[in-house]
């Protein structure tokens, strides 16, 4: 089957269309020539030797990942994904765009015979009750999902969820538990292999927040029905696009090179996403974790200070024309703005005729919801052009799997590209690992107690406390 | 009843804790005293005068709200809510913030013979089909919100829902529908007393991202069971705090000097909010709206350009510790970070002892999620003053109707105090008009026609489509 392919049309961004001042020329971007042949020539050179393994992931074997969903399909009323960054985002985003709001009351788009899907990536207390609440824990099974196996956030909820199936059921099975994890190291993996719970890997050379096309994200995505082969001939068809070391030809080394240039050049540190489809929104806050967290860096490679990092900001049209699009319009030339746009939704909704009459409202009547969403989109990113804001948009052809597996892949290239023009690893995450230690001297954790005296050490002016 | 009051901890703003470079100086604050007296003056006399009518909502009549809400939840099972921006933000913050996420499944906190609420704020034609697959129009109320009474998106989902009433009753019950517009004028309410539709009044001088103390807000949290009195005692409380000259007593004065100066002193164009609760989610999206589309303006009162105005964006933690936080640590020193923290959940969740020996997880085991969270929240704000990261922290005693009430009242005035900082008019969203104009011309409407000629006359270059 053909595949429909998404493209990326940033006329909006160069000098022709929105004039010499907020513009970039195509000199910009070929100035750059040596530098782009320079990333890509290690792209490769780290994708040969493995180091950088989620480019082989459109070309992996699903029959693990297809065989255990079968299985959970046909056996729980209730599938709890418990993870958090890249391990719950990735799988939200896949779920959300392909499914509908009302997926767990089997209304709208979704196989209507299989478990409920829940998430939980967050340690409230409140959010954490409610859904021992809902969910039935006999017929619940449980994927704990983190790469190092120590997330305490994760293995928190884990531990709070397997005691109160414990409770419930009587005992552990099992059975009822799928652990995610790297193949052979971390505490998790110790547990599954202790208490006996079924695994699936997450290759080893894939980082969290670049891990939505492993069983992280298509193990949810198989139970709910979606077709993963198809999100990875996607993925594929996108690999082919952009290994091409012709920018003019490559969407996601362009996509890198126009934010990358904005930023340095032009000191826009503010990268916007906004999609007219309200199922693309957790697409966004993916992104907006790979983005943020890949380039937001404060050394280069060569170790000089260089504090990188656009920061991203999710956006849903036509909703947040009544909320952003002031600023963006008006505000400090600070941004750039990408647009998704969807070209054919999976359904139309005709705007009756009842008041074609009525002054101020009747030009909608015989329309439909698809125009008018479509008329916003296009006139909000040619208003922006005219107030000298540079803008792109992806243009989507339909929400298929296939297109969401070309959307995960060229952000990835993307940002691993926007890495190597930024001169960082956009593969480490350095700046967390201070906020881990306070937290744990201030849960107790042996070894950590010099960091609950710094934080009890602290203090503070009264007169700032109103 | 003594009602919790709330707090502004700014001490990681100030130089005694984060350092000279990062840090400002109580000096600063203070010498800005004239611009503040002023600022103080101008508003007390746009109050005084009526002008700005959003101060005074805390002391309204809530009589025939209450009134509407009780007959409402008698008669109807679903609540459908039609608005976008200021007309569907606050009402879904209220509605997140004091109910469960699954209050429509009746779990959780909320009322459980009351109807069931759904918001429609887009024209997204896969949201609408689904909504309209979903509820049973027979027993469903709609609630149409626009200020302004000709809002497209708004106004073209309402006719949708209408014809879709029509066909399943077979004809218009004005009972079934409830505008809530400007009390005179305007197209919804021609509609209204055209059709014998029961209405509620957005009072004149209150804008859309001003109004969630009207009806906006306050009619589907009582038909939900939220005591809107307590609310507005949250908000009365808060204007007695945010009507106090002395800076140093008012938090939404200092909220918005310590934002003003970041911004334009020190370049911080960007300002976080960042709750460690799922619940208050809403609450910075509504937050995002007052905030960026107030302050974001191209001139200021005299005629200049300023280009005014910070980008907000909205965090969760523990969340995005995993997503953001690496980029706040050391990326760019490009914005301010505000953290939302719950003192009290209305859940206590422990954590098992299950594992309490095991290395590297065993640490957790004995406490409770909640003193996980807390530990994160304050590990996070320490770890970033660290890094010369300037943060402060609103404490929550709890999520009552209350404090949701302060909450909204201060970002009000924060917001209104600000825009008199930078000299520009925060009630104003002129650079909204040009997208509007063209999306009239390209749906057709009449006296549009050169808008619609200027969009399809863009020649782009097919060089920047790939």
């Amino acid at each position: 089957m053909e595949q429909k392919e998404m493209r990326l049309d940033f006329n909006f961004m160069m000098r022709e269309q929105i004039g010499d001042d907020s513009g970039l020329a195509a000199e910009d971007i070929q100035f750059l020539g040596g530098h782009i042949k320079r990333v890509h020539d290690e792209l490769t050179a780290k994708r040969s030797s493995g180091e950088i393994a989620f480019f082989d992931l459109p070309y992996q074997d699903t029959g693990p990942i297809k065989s255990l969903a079968a299985d959970i399909a046909a056996t729980f009323d209730n599938f709890l994904l418990i993870g958090i960054g890249g391990s719950a985002l990735g799988p939200v985003a896949i779920h959300n765009a392909l499914h509908s709001p009302f997926y767990n009351q089997r209304v709208g788009k979704g196989g209507k015979a299989r478990p409920r899907l829940y998430f939980l990536d967050n340690v409230d207390p409140d959010e954490t009750a409610v859904l021992l609440e809902i969910l039935d824990l006999k017929k619940t099974v449980i994927v704990v999902i983190t790469k190092s196996g120590s997330t305490a956030e994760t293995m928190a909820s884990f531990l709070v969820l397997r005691e109160a199936i414990r409770k419930t059921t009587g005992r552990i099975d099992p059975a009822q538990i799928i652990a995610i994890t790297d193949p052979e190291t971390g505490i998790l993996r110790k547990m599954a292999r202790q208490e006996g719970y079924r695994t699936l890997d997450i290759p080893g050379g894939v980082g969290g927040r670049f891990s939505v096309l492993t069983p992280v994200g298509l193990l949810s995505a198989a139970v709910s029905g979606v077709d993963i082969d198809e999100i990875l001939s996607g993925a594929a068809l996108m690999d082919r696009r952009c290994s091409n070391p012709d920018i003019w030809q490559n969407p996601a080394y362009m996509k890198g090179v126009l934010e990358y240039l904005f930023h340095t050049r032009e000191g826009r540190n503010i990268s916007v996403l906004m999609a007219y489809s309200e199922a693309l929104g957790s697409i966004i806050e993916w992104y907006v974790q790979l983005w943020a967290e890949s380039l937001g860096k404060k050394y280069g490679l060569d170790g000089r200070a260089v504090y990188a990092g656009q920061t991203p900001v999710k956006a849903i049209g036509a909703t947040d024309q009544h909320s952003q699009i002031q600023l963006y319009m008006e505000g400090p030339h600070d941004k750039t703005i990408t647009f998704l746009r969807v070209e054919e939704f999976n359904t139309e909704i005709p705007i009756p005729e009842a008041f074609e009459e009525m002054e101020g409202i009747g030009y909608l009547c015989g329309h439909t919801l698809n125009e008018l969403i479509h008329a916003e989109q296009r006139a909000t990113e040619v208003a922006l052009a005219r107030a000298g804001r540079p803008n792109c948009r992806i243009d989507i052809p339909a929400i298929t799997p296939s297109v969401i597996g070309q959307l995960f892949y060229m952000f990835e290239v993307q940002t691993a590209f926007a890495g190597g023009l930024y001169k960082i690893d956009p593969f480490d995450q350095p700046g967390v690992e201070e906020g881990k230690r306070l937290t744990f001297g201030m849960m107790g954790r042996k070894g950590f107690e010099d960091k609950k005296r710094e934080i009890e050490g602290i203090q503070k002016n009264s007169r700032y406390v109103i």
